[in-house]
């Protein structure tokens, strides 16, 4: 970055609250890593006290933002959103991601039957493309990644480094699938017999992922045990979790990292479930509902809201059952003053 | 599918409840998600409701399942098991899983010490076989496994596509491995120093796998620090689990996704562990326990039955627990209650 | 393993509290699993039912062990620390790990531009190792491995099978990185729009791990949005855990399995989190902090200690609160007979 306060500035469409508008900057950088040549951003008043020890250079800001508080940064830049000016700045002036280079590399195995045009994919090294699998213009496959028999892999998706792609499964256009993801495992089905041993249930369905979804590194998506493990359009989708056969997750949902949803759930849109929550078997979730960390929802959640703990209710309830568990000391106190009153009384008064 | 009602009656061993024996079906499907040339299945009673509302054309019922109740379904079969009936169904008439092809592909690098019989086993491409592994007859390896040193792989094992099965390790026959998951990672074994800094301690043990072992994809197994982790014949482990060094897992026992079984911990026959639900190292987990999802094993359990919540206790006692916990506030009001009537009382009756 | 008691006592420094130092021994195993010609050690208390059962030759025991509890083992050898001269043991007689054998397997894929010695470096089958990558001497990379673009690997690291480390992360000296882990996928960023579309923020920023640091098996650790997510040194994270984007590890900090740390948290200096513990986005934990398995770690937390719990507070409050929890019944049958009592009371003394 060599630019200066006035640019910057411009560029994420700010007013300057305060500084030299010919200031040079250099660069950008969270609060507590900036130094006199960066540009910094405060999102979240969490960081104002951080914000105050900051050796940044300059900070972009909220509107009505006491630029007094913070005189230790030089300049402040006034913006409606200072998290989305921000990743302007660094889209703008920070290390661009990986370009689109069409071409297969000399490595990758691509089985003849595969449908997939040269000069308008870009297949890493060590790839394996199985027979009948077909694949979009504008699709990059990272390196080591296995795309199974007649996989179907739409336009302009992004599987980074050693996916797995297992049979049969489908994606959509711009899906993005971080490293180690696995699409379309089995899923966890068996019958026991009388002697408790365990019998494979055949799983001869698919996963099939809409456009816009992203799924997160060494994530799990196993395929329906018949017709499809189906996770809708915009859905996003954390490192680790575990989406089980036949669940269906709504469009624009999102699941923080180690999220496990069990088998044939239902999810509705805009649903949110925070990290290692879990969402038990065949439950359904309704539109807009909020599934906390680490809560597990083992009924069906109709009404939108947040919900909390084991099992998960709403937050009021949770919160007001947290407090009064928090008071259990002194209402045994409480309760035992009583009894020493009532002996005292049934005593006729004795001291 | 091209069949009929009939030709599925005696495919499934039921009898026609209602409908016309020569209707033709043309495929299957979940209840929610078949339409009028489909075949479906009721197995379990919360979907009811679902199957009242469904378009199938058929649907596989219990014995003594009331017919009148779906009158939207024109053709019903009785049989004693819907769900297993119905994958007797797919496997008749669903796309068939991956056929067993002998062979090496050229892609793959084969250690000149490795012993495998090219026309027996199936090895594809960009897989590693490591010098001094062994792989049986009728086994599967997919594309980009690695099988390092010394490894012994027994027959008809099926390995899905990049798994890692790590040096040393032992796996039985029929033994199945989801993609993604590796056998015999360094356990977690560090001795810390005055300075609190962590010195690693080898781990030269094994992990052994025996017969019908099936374990989930990106799921994690340990390797012993010395001696073997041990997973007994017929265990079921699912997505994302992690049994750490040590650990001994009995026969036909089955965990479910994301469980975590500490160091050193040992699990009866026929243990069932819910989703994420974790075992503490050390402990010793009984012949039929069930420790639920979320749940805590923090101590030895001995007696078969269902265990709740953290610290894990006998599913009466979690839901007497959790019933006086949902009363608190009643009890609180009933103890105010009590207050304000002593006072009166010692008031000498004011009103 | 073909050695002595007297030998044993002598390799590690203890002395023989009973036995014939003439005694052969021929292996050395778990106290469980060990027979006649065995050595093994008593490091825990829990194990001493299991020691009195033992069919082991000879047991390591720490310093005032009585003797006469286990007579049925035949020779005692006395040391300060049992577990650590197990480990010496272990390492002299165990089976050796993988020694370092310089070279680059052919089948790998190396970018002309990438930086490494071949007569310095082990590069295993089907690697692939991208452009501008730098991997320093004395560095395995196991097979099927990917190393992205514009990496930077230092001296004596240890990258077993099918690891994945993601353009211009940055490894220190002596890392280890157990399989299929991913060092570098993206942080989970997206600003949702007016209709709840989540539109991706670019992860610009790295990872870095310093020197001495050791990642489990099928973990992740994301990238940051800018900067860097950075693991200090001798942190040991071990496996399925993830750790989001920007969060700091401090130095000697361990993880035990599953752990999730959210985006932006700081974690000090020997930190530990149990089993499946969680750490809230931009939380930060102080020096010596311990969060128990399972925890959920909501809030900043200062001072040094135990914490339990969801959300975790410090152990002696979490076990009273337990301790009150469970003596809720007592509570409710003490009220209603004060109830009662106050009744009678109230009616004039009836009986």
């Amino acid at each position: 970055v060599q630019t200066t306060l006035a640019e910057l500035a411009s560029l994420v469409g700010g007013s300057i609250l305060r500084g030299d508008p010919g200031q040079g900057l250099s660069g950008f950088a969270a609060i507590e890593e900036s130094s006199a040549g960066d540009v910094t951003f405060f999102g979240n008043e969490r960081y104002l006290n951080a914000l105050k020890m900051s050796e940044a250079g300059a900070a972009l800001v909220p509107a009505g933002f006491p630029g007094d508080a913070v005189a230790n940064i030089p300049s402040l830049i006034e913006v409606d959103n200072p998290s989305s000016a921000f990743a302007a700045v660094v889209k703008r002036f920070g290390i661009q991601p990986a370009q689109f280079h069409a071409g297969v590399h000399p490595s990758a195995v691509i089985d003849p039957t595969a449908q997939l045009d040269p000069a308008q994919v870009s297949v890493g090294a060590n790839v394996v493309v199985e027979a009948g699998a077909v694949i979009g213009a504008g699709t990059t496959v990272g390196a080591g990644c296995v795309v199974g028999e007649d996989v179907r892999i739409g336009s302009d998706c992004l599987l980074h480094p050693n996916v797995t792609v297992c049979r049969r499964c489908i994606l959509g256009d711009r899906v993005i699938l971080q490293s180690g993801c696995v699409i379309g495992s089995d899923g966890f089905g068996y019958e026991p017999d009388a002697q408790g041993m365990f019998h494979k249930i055949p799983q001869v369905g698919i996963v099939q992922l809409d456009d816009d979804v992203e799924i997160g590194a060494n994530a799990t998506i196993d395929r329906a045990r018949f017709g499809r493990t189906w996770i809708r359009q915009g859905v996003k989708i954390d490192n680790l979790c575990q989406v089980a056969h036949n669940c269906v997750i709504g469009e624009n949902s999102a699941l923080a990292a180690q999220v496990g949803v069990a088998g044939s759930a239902r999810l509705g849109r805009n649903v949110m479930a925070g990290g290692q929550a879990g969402i038990n078997g065949h439950v359904r979730i309704g539109d807009r509902v909020v599934v906390m960390g680490q809560a597990g929802a083992t009924k069906d959640i109709d009404r939108p809201g947040y919900y909390h703990g084991f099992p998960a209710i709403p937050r009021r309830e949770a919160l007001r059952r947290e407090a009064l568990v928090n008071r259990l000391g002194e209402f045994v106190k409480r309760l035992r003053a009583l009894e020493q009153k009532i002996e005292n009384l049934e005593g006729g008064g004795s001291p």
